[in-house]
């Protein structure tokens, strides 16, 4: 059963996909802005549940790419997504039935939406990581046999590229270069497939999950408690299953610096109950892994979500700040972004992270 | 009158393209062999003057593109100019009647060449600055309203992208980017046009005049005096009508450094008979400007070559070596080079250079 979405549950949507995000996947304000402007002027987008998907439905992905910290900064004109959507319509030599986020992130989620409202093109109820990733070829579509190309790629001036390379590790570092020499805010349009494909290699029902985590830290906000809720709704949401707070404290130092096309950095953390508890975040455009007194609790692709402690609001990595007080969230990934294969594409291995990949349940234990 | 290059006359057209390569446009040696090996195997490429070209023939380019330092380190397979140009086919719809030179140079005037014999495609005999350029935008086709785009370029794997810029400028800036990226060797298929807007824009006879120098340079060595007879050939020849030489002397210094996507630097030289005249000639891919003992001798577009003093052998900036002896020679840019709008795209400033464009011919008074 597809549904609609409507102006009213954007914020709701907006705030739960940057939950998801862990940190990234674009700026969440932003997103929601161009999506509500879009969806007040030519309707809402229709959600499609990935099981009613046909086979032989043509799918595309569109998608903010660069670095969230660039996003903040720089204006869009607003027709860039259609435009390399259309480009690489042309291109295929066909028109695109629907379309599929690429990641549930601050924006990226929001994107698809603005689009779908602009070109009367239902959205698909799923994405490629159920989170947020940094770069093109982290995402089971790839690891499931999609390519990420043909892939256009167009800046604000509209100037653009199309991409064609052997592997999506390789496209990638073509788009990335490109988008550094456009300024580090572009959108790129990708993975096109066929519905038979996106069914084998998405994610399902992750847009349904946002908008319910969302929702919950609405309800938990009035009852006074938005952490617990959002906890609580994940622990029995799939793909997810699992949620637990692994940190509470202050920002206590930031290092951030943008290096090779990304917002890098480590976020460290303080006990505010016992003074002598230490916590960090490393992350690239998203969390990668959170350290408590020097012990791992949770690592990619497991989900590590940052929110302010008192009102559960998700917090970017680039809206980090010293003196924030947050709840540190580890999330189980779902069961897709666990296989060999996966771990070998977004694993800790791939950020060049020391420890090996241990699920957060079992970390627990 | 259209007439066929032998393999005979390869030697001779690949010394004299390096020769008015001013330095750069690829090293003519790696140039030659593949060329060579194409005429041998597919037959020789005919040559069509630019006079003999209709106005609705369907034109375009290719062009080696990166730093010629790592051309000389980097094998090609030998099918990414043919890829490049089918792949700019297949995006405009139409085949493509004749091959364009971009630049005359060591490499980028053998390329076509190659080309052409392996597709059986006739060579316009003229090119687009009658010297080489490191940027895109450098060039007489651009300045006069032919435009780069759209750019197919491809690395030695045959990943590839498309570029489509708002102007020339931009698509050289996305260009190299995306040739850092893939390691500063690769092929651009580019500038498609109109035989009409090639016969507006494009400088006329440049293949013919580097054969005619590579001869005069072969016939000036059986008689003991082979610069003087490049020097005597180009002083009649058209586009250039004036050639001089402006220094002699040994390498004693050189700076050259890879950066930006371009390999740049200086070269230092003493004078052979007073020790106490110095030259330094910058350089950016090509030769830009020649000052002996701090006076400013001839300056881009204004041709500067750089060729060994006994043989009259061209000397790239990536062969440069100290205690080289040299002969520093001047030549006169066709006049199509030294308008304003011309100036203004590869002029000193272009280059950051301090002195103003100054004719070599005024300067020699």
């Amino acid at each position: 059963m597809s549904f609609e979405i409507t102006v009213d549950a954007l914020e709701d949507l907006a705030r739960g996909a940057a939950f998801l995000g862990t940190g990234g996947g674009g700026d969440p304000y932003i997103g929601r802005l161009y999506t509500q402007e879009a969806v007040r002027r030519y309707g809402a987008p229709r959600i499609l549940p990935l099981a009613d998907v046909h086979d032989d439905m043509r799918i595309a992905s569109i998608a903010g790419f660069g670095a969230p910290t660039v996003q903040v900064e720089k204006l869009i004109r607003s027709d860039e997504a259609e435009f390399a959507f259309r480009r690489l319509e042309s291109l295929l030599g066909h028109r695109i039935d629907a379309i599929l986020p690429v990641e549930i992130g601050g924006s990226n989620s929001m994107l698809p939406l603005m689009l779908g409202a602009r070109l009367g093109l239902p959205v698909i109820d799923a994405d490629g990581m159920g989170r947020a990733f940094p770069e093109l070829q982290m995402n089971c579509l790839s690891v499931n046999g999609m390519r990420a190309t043909p892939l256009v790629v167009v800046d604000e001036h509209l100037n653009h590229a199309i991409i064609d390379a052997g592997d999506d590790r390789t496209a990638e570092r073509l788009t990335r270069a490109l988008a550094i020499e456009m300024g580090l805010r572009v959108f790129i349009a990708c993975f096109p497939g066929t519905g038979l494909q996106v069914k084998q290699a998405a994610i399902g029902g992750t847009l349904s999950v946002a908008l319910g985590a969302g929702q919950a830290i609405a309800r938990g906000r009035r009852a006074g408690t938005p952490v617990q809720a959002v906890v609580d709704y994940l622990c029995g949401a799939e793909p997810y299953r699992y949620a637990r707070v692994l940190f509470e404290g202050k920002v206590v130092d930031l290092e951030r610096n943008i290096s090779a096309g990304f917002s890098s950095g480590v976020c460290r953390l303080e006990s505010l109950e016992e003074s002598d508890s230490r916590a960090e975040v490393l992350f690239q455009n998203e969390n990668l892994v959170v350290r408590v007194d020097g012990q791992m609790r949770a690592i990619v692709p497991d989900l590590i979500c940052i929110v302010d402690r008192e009102t559960a609001e998700p917090i970017p990595t680039h809206a980090l700040r010293y003196g924030q007080r947050v709840s540190v969230l580890g999330l189980r990934a779902p069961t897709q972004m666990r296989t060999a294969a996966a771990l070998n594409c977004f694993g800790p291995m791939a950020f060049r992270l020391p420890e090996p990949f241990s699920p957060i349940e079992e970390i627990a234990e």
